[in-house]
């Protein structure tokens, strides 16, 4: 007997460090994504209610279609700078999350929430600053019925997020850099901008990057015709 | 012979009650939705121009694809505080509604369209704070040649809408109440609302769901596992 | 022998003049579209991602899915007042352009971006006020491997569109002008604009498009009926 | 006290004379959408799992998104001949339906299904010739917790369906008529099919409907130029 | 004056030379896009209604959203061995084209149809064999009332057609052959059909195309690790 | 250092065994996905080529846009039995594999592929028979320039997959069961599917789950209401 079957809370979930998870916020998606060598970038259709930048560990909550009962067991097992994960069992676009969930969420420290599927009362979670990246936004509402997991590894918008990952979101979307990587792509990152913080000038002054990064020879090799 | 056809006007039309119209719109579209026992939300593909809070009745005109000419004939049915809600009879992604019909339309003391279609002049209809809730937002001009109707029954965005009929619209989409059932929502609607300001401040020092709502013994006989 | 394949830079493009460019994005995308006999509009999935209104000389860039390197051959292309327009090859959503590109762009006198595809580092590009249109908003990084065109007629979101081609973008849209039209359609845009704006009044005060533009006969001999 | 809420079996339900659904499946969806003046089809989403044509009376059942108990309340009101017509109460893809649900609905007399969700055990059906129109295949299990209606009207595709109104389907699609309207429709098909027969061998012997149908004064006078 | 506006029909278009045509034909859609550089595929949205291949020149005609006008004047145009491409000026699933118009088009010699919208009667173009790619499936009349245009350039699918061009289409989709190319491109298919024939022995047997393509090099340069 | 950036193959992979994949492909996709607590079944989008069922080892390959060339590289890796499990790493529609590596996949004794992108030639695939479910059919070639990984755990389609995992595929769609878990979900699967069979008589002879599953009493707990 292997199969665990849905109805789980996995009580006991190491977070990312807080000092990695600020320096991720600062390098911000596209670099945090480019850094970890162009990988763990959800799917664009996930969208910002409001501009905003965030990094946490990850909560992890699973859910069947139109049934928002596991937010409601995820909230208990947050710990303060956690970002709320959920991902529906199969495609829908319901209105999982609306301000009162927002505002226990809130009470227990969470700093975001990810959704694969759709909130609702957004004029509110913007009044109350409360950062979602969401597929859509949509006020029908959900049921009480049927069990999910909660702090088990999913698959949110194409990608793989274990509970305690380092969830990174901004204006760009939202990027998952996995626990023991953290330091390794906080580390890259900040080199990464650091490199193009160098360039930033000779960019503003003109010079293209066919120069700056020496691309004229290999453009030539590879057939490239001036007519 | 019991068969329409296109191209009626019904220009006899009950309207909701404009007291019931400010109830509703206070109270919002999820609230209302909810207090409909789930019902009335349209296609969550429809999304506001600019943030907006309007309730109207509706003033319904059934179109064909690419072509607007029945609006110019729904306008002469408008009554203050009438929403305009336009549905092709085909999907259709063209800019059915610009800056022109908004003057119109304002002028004879609409507040606000709903289409499933698109709209366009949209920096002018914001300055102008004529409220619009859109499938898309496109340039592409239409024509007048095939008529539709204007006040009769239609479906738009996945819900049949009754001339007269409430139609409220927020930031989390738009709601249609039956004209019937529109005093019954309102006060469900505001009881509803009253509900959950009473837990909020509960909510907010950090009690949670689980407790206020008692979910637990429910969830443990369903077999939740915490591991 | 008359294919050319991929990998061609045609350096000597003829652009539209400023002055018609100006008076194109005055009239706005809108009534351009109309102008123009209700052709050029590009399709409605490119989306600015803020508020903005330019024209320029397109200045085109035909890119592989996935990869960006032809933009920076691009940017060496380009004169001050062009709109760069980038096409991939096949459906993608990737991010090919971010905030080291637009500084570069910028400082080559590019005034914008038109995309069917994605872009990052968009709060970037809002703080620089560089005016993008785009499918989608994605932080996906991408390669610099295989060739492209630059400075050829392309197929982007629908429009056929030849290097110095007047492009209008506003937030109704993105619209292209033939080169060759541009003056005539500018005369008439700007025909079309005054019309419009002597109607106005009259539609502020009540008069409705069934009077102003004398529809009813048409209307009634096409067979409307008010029940 | 209006609202219904969910949970509702209306147990008397009126359908369609079966000589009147026989006349409109020989006719077909094209022909009897077009003699309804153009109305009454639904999305072309919905497509056969095989090639099938079948007319019945509707027996319409709302669901929950990801929840098919409602089908199971659904099959005890069926009468021969009945055709099953499901839709979710938000957008769904799951399989609410497979070969056992099928055998039940046949041994009922059921002779078809349309749904605007997914089904599953799609080879069996076709072994078992029982005729389904879905949004699509999926084997996506659901649950059996939420109430919903049966044999109240509902929106399916974005068309209003009364319980007991003629449904239409085969290759084409999917068409809704009104009870009332049936056998006023099925003369009018008849009457347009036989209009199209006669026809047929002109068309056949290479006469162009611009003669056939008298078109080419129209268009000039429409402005068409022949270059 | 040089704006052409809707409405105008070229009478007098070259042809792609049928022994060409032929050649193209047999080589197959995958095979002709390889062989143009990759390019000149239409939108893999476009699929048969039934397993097809055929070849012809392009009689092009520009549709409005849900008017099918034009079709009846372009078949005046067909020459035999003509495949008729349709695309509508704005995005449409209307069903443009069905049984009559099929028995039209196939008097005139026209042999098969490429539309970016919908088709009807499919049934019974299946039973005529006669092709059609076709964006979808649709029963949705349309109306005869707004001019287009017959024989001129258009956009469909996304790829530039001009009249008489080459039209190849098989159950990989459909591509487009510039004329002037027709002969060159059929060259190079079947130089490269031959080349693969000659490998596909070798492929049989078991050997694999990293040593077939000699890719082992290039692969260890790039990087690749065996772990 | 624990970055492991794109490049790798995995030479060595356990894979499911044979007579459990036997198993797993008689009890078929709808069957085992229930089985396995609904958990499992890649996204709807992956369709069939033609009607197959197959299961066998999954031999995971992570490709770049537009490029095929692991693709190559993971032939090498295939033992008989496995089937190729292809996911892009941003979304894509190119046609990544056709008749040639099929004929080589065959030789290696690759029984299938699962592709969340396209496939050409599809018509000598289904001569060939041999079983493909992709996102699309689209004959849009591909380059071979970056790396990606073979034999690694990907996502593809929305579900997360190990290397050597039992792939089943049939009609219904495709269901992924982790290696350590085959046995169990065999066992469990074809308990179900005796238990299914044992009912299938009753629903036959007109019985109804109302009462097979004794679903009465909780429906009326529930509220239903019989009107």
């Amino acid at each position: 007997m292997l199969m665990k079957g849905y109805g789980n809370v996995a009580a006991k979930v190491e977070r990312t460090d807080p000092d990695l998870l600020d320096r991720l916020r600062v390098a911000g998606v596209a670099t945090v994504h480019e850094a970890m060598g162009r990988t763990g970038l959800l799917d664009a259709r996930l969208r910002p209610i409001f501009p905003a930048a965030v990094a946490g560990g990850a909560l992890t909550c699973l859910v069947p279609p139109g049934d928002n009962w596991m937010i409601h067991v995820a909230l208990e097992q947050a710990r303060p700078g956690d970002i709320l994960v959920v991902s529906p069992t199969s495609p829908c676009t319901d209105g999982y999350f609306g301000d009162l969930l927002a505002m226990s969420a809130a009470a227990k420290g969470i700093i975001g929430l990810i959704i694969d599927a759709g909130v609702r009362d957004v004029s509110t979670l913007r009044e109350m600053q409360f950062p979602v990246w969401s597929r859509c936004i949509s006020a029908q509402g959900t049921v009480k019925e049927t069990l999910g997991d909660v702090q088990f590894p999913l698959v949110c918008a194409g990608q793989l997020i274990n509970p305690g990952d380092a969830i990174v979101a901004d204006e760009d979307g939202v990027c998952v850099v996995p626990r023991a990587l953290a330091a390794e792509v906080a580390d890259r990152a900040e080199a990464r901008a650091s490199a193009e913080e160098a360039k930033r000038a000779r960019y503003a002054a003109g010079e293209l990057s066919l120069d700056i990064n020496e691309m004229r020879d290999r453009l030539a090799r590879k057939g490239l015709r001036y007519l």
